[in-house]
């Protein structure tokens, strides 16, 4: 087995893992704390709903996808059961964060802890075949769907005379997809199959957020695609276009279809230059379309998650196209993250340095990270790596003719 | 006259406010646009309702106080109109934020705009004579009151099992009642005049936010001053709380109260304590409660402001209790300041550095930061310095006997 392979899993499965079902899974009521300090102790017992679900999903796909042990799946489970006694409002939407006990914190305007509660159910009902879950899940999604989709439905942050849209809603349906129809089956939900709702995305990813004009994917765009010539339009997320560059790589090799694979591939390709910071190494946070000033406050920190999924795209960029430029690139953000991030004293992975490199933040979690894009990172690579998982190792479909 | 007067004079009315005359007012709009690069060019056109406001009340003030400039005259009349033609919704609630020519771009939750609003107002009064400038500064003020101070009026950011209050309304209302009072006479709003708005709200600072035996002010509390012990509840803001203790001292030394002196005193001593970076120098913009992480990612930043009104702060403390340890303070905080902040090439002052004092942006202004903590940091502390303004020169009040 490749040593990447090799550091991949035992991260994954000695470290990352135990770290989180020992310092945050919560035993008196269940479900998972999130707010730990460097060593694990608890800072914060409120729970963030994102993380019920997201917590639950890795738990319970380790569990379906390495192998069948029962403090996975009674991890997955503490986390289902907590998102579903206590995480929804009396008219369905989900909240944001509740106490520890379960009674209601905050309600925000968009729906993303509908959607991470939807891949929680569906990996779930796979790991036990309850009806229930399977059943969430599709209710889940729906919810999801529904607000982000219907015009009108998600009050927006901006009146009328600004109207815009985000990406992030369609990468969140793109996965959320992925992840339901892997586990319960290409199901159909608001009229769509899974499917359909991958394609619909990426088409309008492609159409209206993608501008390889500028050399960029943009956040934020009017209705019709239009660039924003304001801070919201300029601003861009190189981390968070290179995860949808990977959602769309994988859909493309699932699928065998190289124009998907090349599509995320140049996504990749021009987010990279955007983010990578020649002057420290690692990927800034925010930049400028017109390589302006970026007016968010941490612009130019490098946090844990954009590193993880560029350490996902540039791998799998390798392996889909088989250029030495993507396995140098991935070996690029690999060392400088693992060089940076790791506690090797505590385990898990700081999250917040500063631009240089420096640790900003001892903390290990937060509302916003948890057992989420770290041990995916690791879980996914790790598998596209090691030969003793198949389905993510076929060889890469012939050049078109 | 002492250095640092002339200092703060000089840069007042040779750098930093020709800087925003010139590259701010917008001559074809009115009103001013504050998101500009380093050298004063427009990056983003739209503009911020707080800076209409702040913009109009520093330039009207330097018109009362100063010298009656018409440029300056011409400056206030330009934000205070623009204000009132384009910055309020059908339902009077004033916005956040608008595009260059005055349509609507934002709302948000709270009423800081109309605060800001009520104080540029006033100050317009005072310097036209101007009955209806004089009535919307009540109106305003009214509005802002009855929003931060009417249970339910606005609405919480998170659910009724964590119900919470916050110091930004009462310092906000100290200082607006003061702005008021002191540009229009003691006049009477919701039932009480400008001097018992602020008796209210200093005495409900210190008996629900000031913790002397935890030696901090704090941001957020329960309703009855409780501490929450959570993210909300721990994360200190030294530049804030010493802001508002700058208020009480200004308070104390119009009432010649030792008292309320001794009060914003005793909050400087503990924010200081709580902000000063003893590695790198200067005021870190949140530290926790208990010493923990902060969830903040720009915990560690330093901004231009909280630096301009601990300038105040101390120097106000170095002449209300004739102490040397408040000038040396006050020296320390200065030195870092100008050393840091300042740019000698562009004018104006830098606003967003990391721990270690180098630039994070080259950014003059933002939605955030235009012409208002520096310039009335050079204003006041230049009249307190000169003895040609008298009334900022009363010797300290005697000792209690």
């Amino acid at each position: 087995m490749p040593p990447d392979a090799v550091l991949y899993r035992d991260t994954l499965l000695d470290n990352v893992i135990p770290f989180w079902l020992q310092h945050g899974i919560d035993r008196e009521h269940g479900g998972i704390m999130t707010c730990v300090d460097r060593d694990g102790s608890i800072i914060d017992t409120d729970k963030s709903v994102w993380f019920q679900g997201r917590a639950g999903w890795m738990f319970a796909t380790l569990y379906n996808t390495i192998e069948p042990r029962p403090e996975w799946l009674e991890a997955a489970r503490s986390c289902v059961e907590f998102s579903r006694a206590h995480c929804s409002s009396p008219g369905g939407k989900m909240y944001f964060s509740v106490t520890r006990e379960g009674r209601a914190l905050r309600m925000r305007r968009y729906v993303f802890s509908e959607a991470f509660a939807a891949i929680s159910y569906a990996a779930y009902a796979r790991a036990t075949g309850d009806d229930r879950s399977h059943n969430d899940a599709l209710s889940c999604f729906d919810l999801y769907l529904h607000h982000s989709f219907t015009p009108g439905m998600m009050p927006p942050k901006f009146e009328p005379s600004r109207s815009m849209k985000g990406i992030g809603a369609l990468m969140i349906a793109i996965v959320t997809a992925q992840e339901l129809r892997d586990n319960i089956g290409d199901v159909c939900v608001r009229e769509r199959t899974c499917t359909e709702w991958i394609d619909r995305c990426i088409r309008e990813i492609e159409r209206d957020f993608f501008k390889p004009e500028h050399g960029a994917v943009l956040e934020c765009v009017a209705p019709d695609g239009g660039i924003i010539d304001h801070h919201e339009g300029r601003t861009l997320n190189p981390g968070h276009a290179i995860e949808c560059a990977w959602f769309i790589m994988h859909e493309g090799s699932l699928r065998r279809d190289r124009q998907l694979v090349d599509l995320g591939v140049r996504m990749l390709d021009c987010m990279w230059q955007r983010g990578w910071d020649t002057v420290h190494g690692g990927l800034l946070y925010f930049t400028d379309l017109f390589d302006g000033p970026v007016q968010e406050y941490w612009h130019d920190m490098k946090f844990w998650w954009p590193h993880n999924e560029t350490i996902i795209a540039t791998l799998l960029a390798a392996k889909l196209t088989g250029e030495a430029r993507y396995e140098a690139l991935h070996r690029q953000v690999h060392d400088w993250s693992f060089k940076h991030f790791q506690d090797t004293e505590h385990g898990e992975w700081f999250g917040y340095l500063h631009r240089d490199g420096r640790i900003s933040s001892r903390a290990k979690g937060t509302m916003y990270k948890g057992p989420f894009h770290l041990p995916r990172m690791l879980w996914y690579c790790w598998r596209l790596l090691d030969p003793a998982f198949p389905s993510m190792n076929r060889p890469p479909e012939p050049a078109p003719p």
